[in-house]
């Protein structure tokens, strides 16, 4: 695998496979009455975040101390680091200090790109969700998800469903899923499409009740309220209208196949764009997606450090036996 | 012991003497060179703190490190996860992400059991406060306080000064020293006692001169300016009339029995509730109950995680020799 | 070494010497696989923070958890220790919850002293920055960069440039500097001078270029934007002035003699103090003070927490090859 994750559209079909396969392993570990590794004992991980996003900080810190990391925190907003200082220096900083890894959530497009390019020589830069652009590990759990449920992803149908237009998961998605095999279709009002979405190579349509029918998977996208029409009136959709047309209820997740999933990234607003009794169905596999994150993360920072044998060896409490490829 | 620690008021008497036990071993690795146990390697603690408290977080934060538990923090003030998530979700996406206990700071009382009945399978809630409810691993950080200097507590007697109408420590230590043999007096102006004290089991009194002579420990509590009456001629005692008729100074202290303790559980206000030279004195034990406070909180997070064997082995810097009954 | 680290002035050259070759132990562990050290295992270091300042904060924290000690971070900004409770009683509150170490860094000068005189038996307190006073570990990083460049310090020559009066950076470098032989000239406006600094042992001088080609070293100071006189007339030089007579650009730095090196204590604004070619020219040792900041760091946390013994023995990796004088 490369040095960086910075677009889920970096990955070739092996990369993402490797991530893939990887993460069953760190995922079993769950079972095990020690969920922790040797892998990266002596690795520092700097979680850097000039935005909030606790979900997201909490399942890499999560990962990294699960293969015996060190984790630094590091919240960039206000912070001296981010006033004065260019975020070239704050990447030369944070290799000097030693970071074998930054994990960076940035408001802005692009950033983790900048940091990646500032002429590190050692650490390497994981995009953890860069404005409305990617959010590549998200993108990968969600795969994981669904490759754990439905096997290979060839041919498989993934609805995404909301406002596309401000999503960085449903860009990343939409990357990773088709070099997977799978057919995606953005689900959304006119409003909430991104301009140039000609070129992903998805479909769109308007019409979630046409759609649900024949999909493997539906992905309900958090809604930013926000972002919506409060008044009624204008470019948005009201929230009553989007709730309407594009939420999904009870009525509409009967008439998914029986095999499909319902999935949607959190954190969710219950009678918004998803009801209470699709997030606690058989059907929805959204608590699960937050365990595949943490497995996720671990096998992105893994592969990333260095691992080349199996993470994974025959007991995962016994320090010696453990294969050691990231440390050694 | 049970799975969670939400009230005070759920521990038998054996239940309580455990951990008063356990944390008698935990304390005395204070004196060995390395304070650090393996009990809990490969566990996961979320500090989920929805209100400030560096001191408490501070607290299990240590007592997790030493028992080589993973920390993980979360201050959730204005964090994405209050926001439009609902508590349970919350709950669920820790639990999902691996913790294996979630220690929850709440300003809204009974939070810490709606978490634990959010249909967790796996992780332990530890109430580290709750409103204007509970606290109950302040109580037994109290009672061990007590029980190291003057034994068994049959038959002792508590009195607990000041705020109690919002006091969740005075809630906490009411009920867990009864259950521990001891009688309580609550001592404050009638304005600061709860509705419903009758119900409590304890006896109360307005008159802290009159206590103080009788009993084996005065416990001031902290006051809370902002509901102190400022102006005077209202519902709540002024400042100066509290601190008068209910704070402790050098004169009231030598009314004291020869062996009887002062506590606060801090952070003090020198001079409101209680003077310098009072919490600077002999009977003081006020430093020590931070001291204790750390060992309680091992014992707790030990015995929830599933130690059942003794925690702390002939050589607590020895991994291999140590019983290790939280991680096996 | 003594217990605690407050003043560079407190530093006898033997002490000085002791932390800087300690620190080229430490710094030889970074291109090892495993950077981490067992020698402060089960000790607690708290990173106390009155003032933002993520880059130090960062700093010490890596150099910590490089010594497998446990990091707890406490922001004390609007905490609940901060108000109401006295920096004495945070003193014993910390030192009663296990710290070993305790890192300060505080608004007020003077701060850690007072830290450091609250009773402690046992807690050490290191400045880590107490307003305009003093940033002792800054100064041992910067004197040892330059030791590594140049070796001894006798005799050598070291431009100390800009805003002195707000500076600790300023003061500690010129107490440690003199203290290990150095000639140390303030280059400043007149108003930047801090009053009494005749009785510092300095040269001082408000002629950049006719000190630039003198000096071994020339160490640039940041420009706090706040403190400049923005509408011009005043007391203090405009942004402009001051960059124009205190900047050091291409031509200032090809005045300096071959060998002399540049240093910045970061985080820089480019363009205003420094240029950009400068600091990114073969004469700066800019992210290498970064580097040598964390093996400082290290260092007194070593020497300063009961390190008898050579801190890094033949593999760093091998846990029972390794003297571990602190931690046993």
């Amino acid at each position: 695998m490369r040095k960086h994750l910075l677009s889920a559209g970096d990955l070739t079909r092996d990369d993402a496979e490797l991530v893939l396969r990887t993460a069953e392993e760190m995922r079993s570990l769950a079972d095990r009455p020690i969920k922790k590794l040797p892998a990266l004992r002596g690795r520092t991980i700097v979680n850097l975040f000039f935005e909030d996003s606790t979900r997201t900080r909490i399942s890499f810190e999560a990962a990294a101390k699960r293969l015996s990391a060190d984790v630094i925190n590091f919240s960039a907003k206000g912070s001296s680091l981010s006033k004065g200082e260019s975020l070239k220096d704050t990447a030369l900083t944070l290799e000097a200090m030693g970071a074998d890894a930054v994990v960076v959530r940035h408001w802005a497009s692009g950033a983790p790109h900048l940091l990646a390019n500032a002429g590190w020589s050692r650490s390497s830069v994981i995009n953890a969700g860069d404005g409305t652009h990617e959010h590549p590990t998200q993108a990968l759990l969600d795969a994981f998800t669904m490759w754990r449920h439905l096997g290979a992803l060839d041919g498989r149908r993934v609805a995404i469903v909301g406002d596309v237009l401000h999503s960085r998961v449903a860009r990343s998605n939409a990357l990773l899923l088709q070099t997977l095999g799978a057919e995606v279709t953005l689900v959304a009002p006119p409003t909430l499409l991104p301009l140039g979405v000609e070129g992903w190579g998805v479909e769109t349509s308007y019409d979630l009740d046409a759609v649900l029918p024949k999909v493997d998977v539906v992905m309900m996208l958090r809604v930013q309220r926000e972002r919506m029409n409060l008044k009624g009136g204008g470019f948005f959709p009201t929230v009553r209208e989007y709730s309407r047309r594009y939420g999904l209820d009870g009525r509409r997740m009967a008439t998914l196949q029986d095999h499909s999933l319902v999935m949607h990234p959190g954190p969710m607003i219950r009678g918004m764009e998803i009801t209470a009794d699709v997030a606690d169905s058989d059907r929805s596999v959204i608590v699960e997606q937050v365990t595949n994150g943490v497995a996720v993360r671990m096998a992105v920072l893994y592969l990333l450090l260095g691992g080349s044998e199996p993470a994974v060896g025959g007991d995962a409490g016994d320090q010696t036996s453990t294969p050691d490829g990231g440390a050694q």
